[in-house]
């Protein structure tokens, strides 16, 4: 399979297909990448030739039906010709090598492991993400594929977490942490004491419990959370996010010194202000990887613009670049486990 | 019993007992409180010299033992002389009206479970915290006490809620919530998606799965959480805010304009800055009462500052003062449960 092809599944998401074939034409005029565009033919081409495109330049796939963002992820499974389980079966069959996709995260999750299937040691992907912190950022998994975790999930979290960590962003050691309500030993819920003990067994550069606040200034590298509290970490860091910016505007709209410094304050913080929303948005910067899966897999926001959708192309072509899967598998391959078995 | 009498666990708390008791002459100085100082005598008379304070405005009760911050609850339960559990033994002798403690929570949920007991249908106690909106604030149960929740659990945590939103916060039909990864039913864990379904079956104006955005734009008022995801959830919700205002103060000091921005900046947005950061720190602001206990129990962080411990002891004795456990006692009598029954 050569040159490298991405699948690009166009009817997911809250702003499909518009934007999402306007992240790929975007994608498509800044690095020459070979998109797939799954999704309504018809549809299709009408957008890109509202965007002046020629519709040659994009191989297009045609899939008869799309999965809704209510819909549950058992029903979406079923929908074989949905465009994001045709962007799949194209993986599958070795067409492409990555599907992006800013649809349903249940139905991604369910149609992964529907139709590529796991990395031989891996129970439970894990929708990882990266979190800015004081200096640098961690990488957080899962961020909302597995809302009810066993100790052993945890523990693959973990060592993909390291891995990915590893190989991907070039950390030599990794710090890696289980997010809890507190350091001691004696914190965390039955799930994550038993996890911690298993964890303390491994490999790893294991270092205990951590709370938030180590995540935001720099103490650990990987932290290993369920998919319903990770998910909810990024929706609070969000909404806060928002609540400050909207407290502070009305704050400092109400003397005339007030008026003054936020006129001084939009203008020189502007950017800081977009770049903080977006590093917490995970889709907004890009698209979250689905780790443990037997191909590559990224997963943007709903909500995602034309650039975010352009740099979520970007991400998975890098991916598929860098050989991370292969390394991966080699490394699982490493550890001794074998298809069926678990890590 | 006749005045109002509220005991202070002297002892409790990381700056135990010198900003504790300073808390409590600022305490007296403002509102005339009656405390008792539960603790060390020779520690509390030194410390009141200290202040150059006449030991004999406050009463003061001798306890020998100390529970450590890092102890494991059940060990600190059965130190039957520490300031604590001391402290609980005088309110279940009716001596003291409530208790306010900045030790280990989880040592005062067992404090409380053994001396003064759980109201009638209640199974599980939760710590309550008040969290700043775009206009007035949710009220959040549990963040802290219960770290594995089942269902029933968090039904009780929604009643208990409801009624103290109605009853101290004056709410008239307080939305009731779960906090969740989204709002879809299809959302959730299994726990929260049975606990959704129980809730539909109680009288509370109860509105479903909610989100962290929904908390902070005022969308509920009571917000049901186990004590791990709420404990968490403060946490985040800290960390984020002092990670903000580092990232800002770096950004703003960059250019020339910035650096004025930041001049004006932090002028006019100081105490904005400062009434946000306390108001996200639940202690600060004044304490958390344990709500389903046979009597008035509040913690406060373990880093509180004595003017915290001053607004808990307020806030301790306002609640004493309005009638609330008896009113708690009535509507819970109401629904019909006995001692023993579950809500």
């Amino acid at each position: 399979m050569s040159p490298l092809k991405i699948a690009l599944d166009v009817m997911g998401g809250d702003h499909a297909p518009r934007v999402n074939i306007k992240g790929a034409v975007e994608a498509y005029k800044k690095w020459g990448y070979s998109i797939v565009l799954v999704g309504n033919r018809d549809q299709i081409l009408r957008e890109l030739e509202r965007n002046k495109i020629k519709p040659k330049l994009f191989e297009i796939v045609h899939a008869e039906e799309v999965i809704d963002m209510h819909e549950h992820a058992s029903t979406a499974r079923r929908k074989k010709n949905s465009s994001m389980n045709v962007a799949f079966d194209l993986m599958r069959e070795k067409k492409v090598d990555a599907v992006v996709s800013p649809g349903h995260t249940g139905a991604f999750m369910a149609g992964a492991l529907f139709t590529v299937g796991r990395l031989p040691g891996v129970s439970r992907p894990a929708l990882t993400a990266s979190i800015p912190s004081l200096k640098g950022e961690a990488v957080m998994l899962d961020i909302g594929a597995n809302v009810d975790c066993k100790p052993k999930h945890l523990v693959q979290f973990a060592l993909m977490g390291d891995m990915y960590c590893r190989l991907v962003k070039g950390v030599e050691k990794p710090r890696v942490g289980l997010l809890s309500n507190g350091t001691e030993s004696s914190k965390g819920n039955d799930v994550l004491r038993t996890t911690d003990q298993e964890l303390k067994t491994k490999n790893l550069n294991y270092i205990g419990f951590v709370e938030p606040r180590d995540v935001f200034r720099n103490a650990v590298d990987v932290v290993v959370c369920d998919g319903f509290y990770g998910n909810l970490f990024l929706k609070t860091a969000e909404s806060i996010l928002s609540t400050l910016i909207f407290l502070f505007k009305k704050e400092l709209k109400r003397s005339i010194l007030s008026k003054l410094t936020f006129l001084l304050f939009m203008l020189s913080a502007r950017k800081t202000l977009k770049m903080l929303r977006r590093r917490f948005d995970y889709a907004e910067h890009g698209a979250a990887p689905l780790l443990g899966i037997n191909g590559l897999g990224f997963v943007c926001h709903g909500s995602s613009s034309a650039h975010a959708i352009r740099n979520a192309l970007h991400m998975a072509a890098l991916s598929a670049q860098s050989g991370f899967l292969r390394e991966l598998n080699e490394e699982i391959a490493r550890l001794g486990y074998e298809k069926g078995e678990e890590l």
